[in-house]
């Protein structure tokens, strides 16, 4: 986006200097950096704080979830989120905390040991390359660049990645072995891939034999609207185009129950899930059982997930909504945002080259915003563009009060990028 | 050992195949296979299936445990087990619910980033070679195998590895990148490292200049007399000797309070734990702090773990007494056996050949033992005498009555054997 005239005449350099000035003066500390979830929503799930209960700690299957076993995670927990996910309980593991470290976990394996259809280790491959749609999750990018995989960015469109250059880069370079997806409410734009696009993806001849989709299915059930977007099955959309083994799903209750203390999933194709059991048996004598009972007894069934949802819309709603007062009242023609009907993140574009200035406008003045840049692969923004904004954990007020500040220090920037020309 | 002839005279085939007869008629399910804590153990920590209660997530730090963060863990259960290991909590982790996950962890992290004073990643080594005394651990000795690292045996004297074989190896092969050890009750011989021991492994020169002791010291404070063996302070004796970095210790508290749902912990010098920390925090977001919370609202302090562990060992006493009971009756003059002071295991030695035998004879009489040779790198005992025995999870009958079937299966065995010469 570059700044059109009309907008320029928005932004009257002087005042907002004043406006920024009375900003700092006021030592606000405010925190729009992460998508975490707030407190009253962690209290949604006090219960689980004092589940199972002394005396519960039987599966339906009879297994004693206090003991050692099951590397596969407990079957009733499975069966909820397979339902969810539209993934077969037989083929979706219930892991530990963070869906993160499972994917981290599978990263490693694919690394150290062959994935089904491939000829060697990635580590063994002289260069391994992901595909990473921008702007795209932080810390994906970060566990990439962490084992020294080279990371492209790909545009999204709005409804998922340009396919025609995913589709171009993946024919002809075995380099490729893999793309990043937050498919629902993606992170930080918001978008839900189309159904053409997961057909896309599923279907692209590529040319490395052992490609693999990583599908963080984050916010799958994290509908901020009643649209309920619904997410074509990667799975069966991958088997039916000949492809089954090419998708790797992750997800977990981290954003459901509680942030620290969730359980993540892992499904895939029953080979791909072979291969990963065959590797936990030596890393591990299995997850954490007892907790896995404790989101069993919590939720009931799937139902009782997606009821427990709409009361974590109820306090995120008003947030976001915040969020897009004070943009349409304060920066209308000046930037646009994004309108996300679910997932965790606003994305506010300003004009090009302005973000950074934003972000450090914003710390000086106390209020915590993602560095500017960190949403693409090595942190940056080719146009310096593009700020996520997470208003999920502040106080509705807190929200507002940051959105005006970040408004304030937007102009300012914008003012003074038009000043220097 | 080798069957002297008056042990010979103890065991007539003809009889002994009648006993074996008797027994397999007797149709038999009994299991002494895993260390597995047993469900009254389990028991003693029920009040943890409740904790830390609703209105409770909030750690002395002003941390809310529910929430992202603080991959290093909770700093009060870092306290409490920092106390007990002789670890400055600041150089002690926190982790999952598994030390074999965490030691799949560390391991990965060794093959793909140098840890301190490393030339290189282990993985871009030509080789990486793994001593492993032994009779050992199983799972640590298929966790080296699975990333093809080679396992050479050192032998075990009775108070930790022949020095003089491993000072001798470590000396001359910079392939030779660790030893695994088991310092205390060591599994499966149930020996305490000396003091001594510890001295030299933390002193002896190494050719490889990243070499690491993998110290699991799995079972820390789990006696089973009033003598709580002492064990040398490792990390300290390293500092002592100039080599700071050279010791990874794991812990955890599955043998504490839930076998599937407890704490993990690593423990090392400061530049190991900040090379450990730059990578976890790529991994992850964090661990269940909530399940750090709970263990530290269960222990109250370090001098409560130590309460609890003798509630452990008064349902663990009597098992191991009925092990040796069986034993003398039975096998007096046949075979060897340890008497632990504290763990989970007797080490059982028939005699040389003998081993792989009397664990068929006993399958197929109902009764599971660990497979012969699986305490071995590679399950390959050379003299195919060692056994372990895992009295924990049984009840003491079902022990009783296990050994009992064990007896018959190696008096068989060993007639014959004799019968056979």
């Amino acid at each position: 986006m570059s700044l059109s005239a009309a907008a320029q005449d928005l932004v009257d350099l002087e005042s907002a200097r004043k406006e920024y000035a009375t900003l700092r003066d006021a030592g606000l500390k405010l925190d729009l950096t992460r998508g975490k979830p707030s407190p009253e929503q962690l209290d949604l799930s006090a219960a689980i704080l004092s589940l199972p209960g002394a005396n519960d700690y039987v599966s339906a299957e009879g297994i004693d979830t206090r003991n050692y076993g099951g590397v596969e995670g407990l079957i009733e927990i499975r069966e909820i989120f397979g339902k969810l996910l539209g993934i077969p309980a037989q083929q979706l593991l219930a892991a530990g905390n963070a869906s993160l470290n499972l994917m981290h976990d599978v990263l490693v394996h694919a690394l150290l040991t062959p994935v089904p259809g491939a000829e060697r280790r990635w580590v063994d491959e002289e260069e391994v390359v992901f595909l990473c749609p921008s702007p795209g999750y932080d810390r994906h990018f970060a566990l990439t660049e962490r084992f020294g995989i080279r990371m492209v960015p790909v545009a999204l469109t709005g409804e998922g990645p340009d396919m025609d250059e995913v589709e171009r880069l993946v024919a002809s370079d075995a380099r490729i072995k893999a793309i990043w997806c937050v498919p629902k409410y993606s992170n930080p734009t918001g978008e839900t891939y189309s159904d053409e696009v997961v057909r896309r993806l599923a279907a692209m001849p590529t040319a490395a034999p052992d490609f693999r989709i990583l599908w963080d299915n984050a916010y799958a059930v994290h509908d901020l609207t009643d649209e309920q977007v619904p997410l074509l099955n990667v799975l069966e959309a991958c088997a039916e185009a000949g492809n089954p083994d090419r998708v790797f799903v992750f997800a977990s209750t981290s954003k459901i129950t509680l942030a620290g203390a969730g359980v993540a999933f892992f499904g895939s194709s029953a080979a791909n899930v072979a291969w990963l059991n065959k590797v936990l048996v030596k890393q591990t004598i299995g997850p954490d059982k007892v907790n896995h009972l404790r989101h069993v007894r919590f939720f009931g069934d799937a139902d009782g997930v997606l009821a427990h949802m709409q009361k974590h819309r109820a306090l995120l709603e008003p947030r976001f909504e915040a969020v897009y007062e004070v943009l349409e009242a304060e920066l209308t023609g000046i930037a646009t945002w994004t309108r996300p009907k679910g997932g965790y993140f606003v994305s506010l574009e300003v004009p090009d080259g302005c973000a950074a200035e934003v972000v450090r406008l914003a710390k000086e003045a106390g209020i915590a915003l993602t560095p500017a840049g960190s949403a693409f692969p090595y942190g940056k923004d080719p146009r310096d563009h593009q700020i996520r904004l997470a208003p999920s954990f502040p106080s509705v007020d807190e929200v507002r009060e940051a959105m005006r500040a970040v408004a304030v220090c937007v102009k300012l920037a914008v003012a003074e990028q038009a000043a220097a020309k």
